[in-house]
């Protein structure tokens, strides 16, 4: 259920059609927008009795939410979410987000040589990974705790803000303290203990499509995070697996306008993982912002034969600026800035 | 690296090499088999210095490992795992498993009444959800630590073993304490922490296949259970996504004689995720059984249309008998019990 | 739409129907069942004026057919199809259909051989293809006309009917001329020119489905064939296209309860294809006799390593004489004779 | 096989490298580039004696081919194929080619109406289906020959060359009869006798797609054609068959430049069929031209809801003119001109 309040509706008026919600049981979600304010409704397995809701000051009206998911959904916020980073950089505007940066944090100097050089490229955010999900028990499983300090380093050195992966609730609360961006990867897109202590953070959320999560999964995945009153979330579309074999994964830009139609949240895309393959990365990340994209993500390194983690899919230095080149030409083109 | 050991090695002897590979900063895993004792070796990143193992009594060679995956591996552990389950039943050897109860614990009368009616058909364990993974979050997710109580009632008035699912490290603790099987459900397959904490339980492990893994990254995922000492794991196929929309999932049963060519694991089917539609359920348990797997998982609810998680998949009990029917006579034709 | 006459209807009462449908510019299809027969009626975009045809002798009522497809389905014919071979075997009936032979007919000698042996194994039918589809126009592409006439003489000396499969128009042709099964192979499965062809051949058709086909695409690809008169189509399984990749194919076996359900076409199941390993072969096949297929179709050579086509899928003779004595022994526990 | 010749190599030295290819029972291919010919051969089964074909005048040297596929391979031909049609529009080049026109010709009027349309707009070849593959044999199939000639009409009125699909070997016949360019659909991908007819046309050929293809067997397919003598292929990306449900199939974009990277033959994108849906048109068109497809295709329709076939994915004209205004603006960045 929705309640949807006047333009001129007062926050405490707001406020007091949040206690009566309060008050049946349920839990108010306040959503406030550029023409109007609505408070989406959780917790009701049936009807909410709306005649009592419609009474109060300030109502216009209250409507069921016909799709599944409420929170994440058009309906109940009509605008598009703005993120806001520290230092200036946004997701979900009218400026491209650019995340670069190594696959993995390997050490000190590798994550700051690469920082230096996706930031003078133009890099908006810098992404690495602390704590990696590997295939294998016995693969590099990252730097842990000494990762995330070394990204603390490099914004600090760059500017940069800073996204990097939590795999479990614990390395979330380390996570959540030096992140500026807390990234929950594919696999975990339906670990949903995560996803609701990704709700409780104070920090914005990117939730990666999991590899063959259909639109609908993806937006419920996401409304566990909305539902736990953490409205900064950003969607990625990473790839999903087929039986092609040309690419690592199949990446599915269609997603991005069917996101966009549904919901009011930011969608990014990673050519990386979504093609696995250098070559393709540059193409790919032109298609992701002519498609409409609010950003992407690319995975950058200054040695990548000898990268701990996804070397292949990995662009050198050189490669990446060239890639800013390219998306900076395109942006103005589908109204973005780069 | 794996130890190879004299038939008539003594523990005595197979101890010195675990130690000697301890002082080597690695991790032995002894998997004692009929005719060796086998010693895994983790831990190490290249080459092990193998001829100082060679050197110890009871040792007959020390062999490389080619596979990624190793203590799950038949090179590690040549013969089949067999898993004994208070009461008497047991999953891996001659006799079929059969695993069945409601999707979700609904409350003390219902689970009671399935459970005597799954007893009498001839289940040899008793699942059932107490907390549950929903694809959204204003589903029922289960009554929890309540559920669990349940069940432990179950157990006792049928005396059937019970398998039943944890979501996340908590849920995982006080799982252990009351199942006899954990279940990991294919959403978190790759849910690397869950996975290392199921890897310290003392319980047996059930590992459903995630919705588009691949083989090896099942086996992968089991490795990371047993890379933590408990070497007591099940698989299952549940049904991999698709195209095909005359079924909820694509049932992948070829996966059972691969599994079983590769390793010692034992692997159970799930008709019931497998299709989601009550009516091929029972052919589909047939087939599963036929093709070789050392059981079977099947959704049973006394009022389907009403059950809180599932109903359409979910057998009526008479229709279970039919199916316990149908699969014990088919058993016999594989070399199984039933 | 679909006629349904008395079950004392005479010949001449359903011959007076299929006039008036003709009158009416429209495509009468009887088929007589067990109980009763029906005229499906094609060719009406709309719907037919139904009180004309109720006002005649016999007819006890019009009704429209709820599905896409009309003839293929059991709401138009309620009793399974079935369809008799030349030598006394059949398929759709109790008794289990065995088709074996080699991926193609390699020469006189190689086709004698492996006819003898599975006629001896106990096969019912011989398969071996004259006209090969091969994704490269450089591989093997048959013997072609030299190769039907190889198969006649199997035919002659082993008593056993022949299916091979026809690629185009003038192909069927030919093949129609020889084999007692023509074959549609899966890449041809909505080749509709050849379906319609098909449809006017006075021979069985088996159609297999296309690597990434719906059960409905199915059913409509062998309505084509039905609707121009020819009613005798058996379906077949033989996998699709997966992102997994511990088999070429993912074998998927709840489409035959699937396709049971809605139409009366028999379905058999080819494991080797399904498969293409050698040593799934057997379970899986096993896995489609549980499942209660028709039949299974399976390629044998007696010298895989040098077969000019689909080698890794063969079975050697003797692992035929093994998959022989498995399926006969589960036959019965489905009610089918082998 | 490969033979390089001099860049100065004259016409007659290349003539008699073929004869003496010939003369060898192989078949030649000459493929003149900018900077060197180099004549393929086709048809021998294991290596070809080089040197006497060495000693020959002009030879620089005679080089095996690495890939299965031979004649649409980049080390054959390492120069794009740029293919000239009637009006002076080409596919292959620096020129965007942009095919537009409805799914099916269904009369005289709405054809020239909406060819005027696409024409105004800027298309530069009109497309639109005279013999349409359905997968119900009761849908609309297409008017046939009548379709093709309302085709000419619209060239004679527009300027614009056509491009309609061909079915079956006679069809083919008609079509290229008329058409500038043949389409072979996606589900005649593997319809060999039909590529091998259509590598006997005289008129270039657009190639899809098959729905599950992979990369490899699309070379495969087109290497049909080409082997045939029939050197002017294009390749389309429509959309492969995923789990995924927000659209009617996943356009697959990575597979341009993986096409772009193996072969010489241009390749474009059907953003229509590659997503089903009218509001996912435009962006995925304008990905498409952004990832460096050299060309679009695209269904137009002026009364879409009313439209014979797919009317949800037909852009009205005004949508398909901004479509152009948009690739326009595209196309300078990625090096097009449109």
């Amino acid at each position: 259920m929705l309640v949807v309040m006047h333009a001129k509706a007062t926050s405490s008026e707001v406020e007091r059609v949040c206690e009566a919600i309060r008050a049946m049981g349920l839990a108010p979600h306040p959503m406030p927008g550029a023409s109007r304010t609505a408070i989406g409704i959780t917790g009701n397995r049936g009807t909410v009795e709306s005649a009592s809701l419609e009474a109060l000051e300030g109502v216009i009206q209250v409507i069921p939410v016909t799709r599944p998911y409420k929170l994440v959904s058009r309906e109940v916020k009509a605008d598009d979410t703005l993120i806001q980073l520290p230092g200036g950089s946004s997701i979900g505007g009218e400026a491209l987000c650019v995340m670069a940066g190594p696959c993995a944090v390997e050490g000190r100097q590798q994550a700051l040589r690469i920082g230096r050089a996706v930031k003078a490229a133009g890099a908006t955010v810098y992404r690495g990974g602390a704590f990696k999900p590997r295939t294998s028990p016995y693969a590099f499983q990252g730097l842990g705790r000494e990762g995330l300090e070394i990204l603390a380093e490099v914004r600090a050195e760059t500017g940069l803000p800073i996204i990097t992966e939590a795999l479990d609730p614990a390395g979330l609360d380390l996570v959540e303290s030096v992140a500026d961006v807390i990234q929950i990867g594919a696999r975990n897109m339906q670990n949903f203990s995560l996803l609701r202590r990704a709700g409780q953070a104070r920090k914005p959320v990117m939730l990666k499509r999991g590899m063959s999560a259909t639109l609908e999964e993806l937006l419920m995945a996401a409304e566990y995070i909305l539902g736990e009153g953490n409205y900064q979330v950003i969607l990625c579309e990473r790839g999903v697996r087929t039986f092609a074999d040309h690419a690592r994964n199949t990446l599915d830009l269609s997603l991005v306008p069917a996101v966009q139609r549904l919901s009011h949240l930011p969608i990014v895309v990673d050519p990386s993982h979504g093609t696995g393959r250098r070559n393709k990365v540059i193409p790919l990340a032109r298609a992701a912002v002519a498609v409409g994209a609010h950003g992407v993500m690319v995975e950058v390194h200054d040695d990548p034969d000898r990268a701990l983690c996804d070397g292949p899919q990995a662009l050198p230095p050189e490669m990446f600026q060239d890639l800013m080149d390219q998306v900076r030409a395109l942006a103005p083109i589908v109204g973005r800035r780069a």
